[in-house]
């Protein structure tokens, strides 16, 4: 099985910081869910969950789902309902671990952090193990600590090329260019 | 000058395709003016310009940028405020193209195309020329063909690494995958 069909995109809004550094909840948003699902989708990935411990921030995402796959919006028939069809909504990240089969999990930042590794590094030691992956981005700015902390690696920052090192992706953006480097040909 | 310090991206709402292959116009969406000012500042780009021809669509384009960059949201002090400075509205593409400084015009698309150029040729091509560089991209369902027909090179499309060859990236993501392959740092 190829890395990028025994990997799994999260897309975390507890616990992540607050513009101030406080740990808080984010809302989930409309199009993180149609655009993140949409590049799962094109790279081939095993699946895309939504973590939110809000259990009405759940059902609005399973709601908007649904539409897509099994309402009035699949007879829409574009590609959506193919891409939403990854989506799965889970109340922590520890659940969606376990539901990607005990996945190796990766969390993402813009900051570098001590020991993070290269795109290519990662890469290469994934491709060695056959155990699933699991890249996990933070809403609002950016992952908790704690989730830095219990993951198996860190990848190294996006960067881009701004002389003045300006570097504030969306995370819809930051998740198409880490699929796109982990698994995308040119 | 470096090339990514001469490019700019347009973002195209007229002339483009809606599902049937109709050229319509689309309607501005306020979250591909935020999700590719912030890509374009990222990659040090010379500027975005978000292209349509409905006079009441650029006076909401120039209300929101003007929020964060001369009004309230400026105070608020994220990096919003930087991005959108990046930002010009214009009613055409000509427009763009001679507010670009009469630059080489870059189309692109999920489909491939006769004569598409890779993207490590291009950038080999356009780091050799010293003129000015406007990638275009479509919303809706991409771009016209007159706009294929009038670019001074077509760029390849992103393939992912979907299996079956599904590729519907939202039109955010495909700017930040392609600025990232052609001007990103590993």
């Amino acid at each position: 099985m190829t890395l990028a069909a025994r990997s799994y995109v999260a897309l975390v809004h507890h616990p992540v910081l607050e513009k101030g550094g406080r740990v808080v909840t984010t809302a989930v948003t409309n199009l993180d869910v149609h655009d993140i699902a949409r590049a799962s989708r094109s790279y081939g990935l095993a699946g895309y969950f939504v973590v939110t411990p809000i259990a009405a921030q759940r059902r609005l995402v399973e709601e908007i789902v649904g539409h897509w796959t099994t309402g009035a919006g699949r007879a829409h028939n574009d590609k959506r309902t193919d891409a939403l069809e990854l989506v799965r909504i889970v109340p922590s990240l520890e659940e969606a671990r376990a539901a990607a089969g005990d996945a190796y999990v990766v969390a993402t930042g813009a900051r570098p952090r001590e020991g993070c590794v290269s795109f290519a590094a990662l890469r290469a030691a994934r491709d060695a193990d056959p155990r699933a992956v699991l890249l996990v981005f933070g809403t609002g700015w950016g992952l908790a600590d704690d989730v830095f902390a219990a993951s198996d690696a860190i990848l190294a920052p996006i960067r881009g090329s701004s002389p003045d090192g300006y570097n504030h992706l969306s995370v819809r953006s930051a998740v198409a260019i880490v699929l796109d480097r982990l698994f995308g040909r040119d």
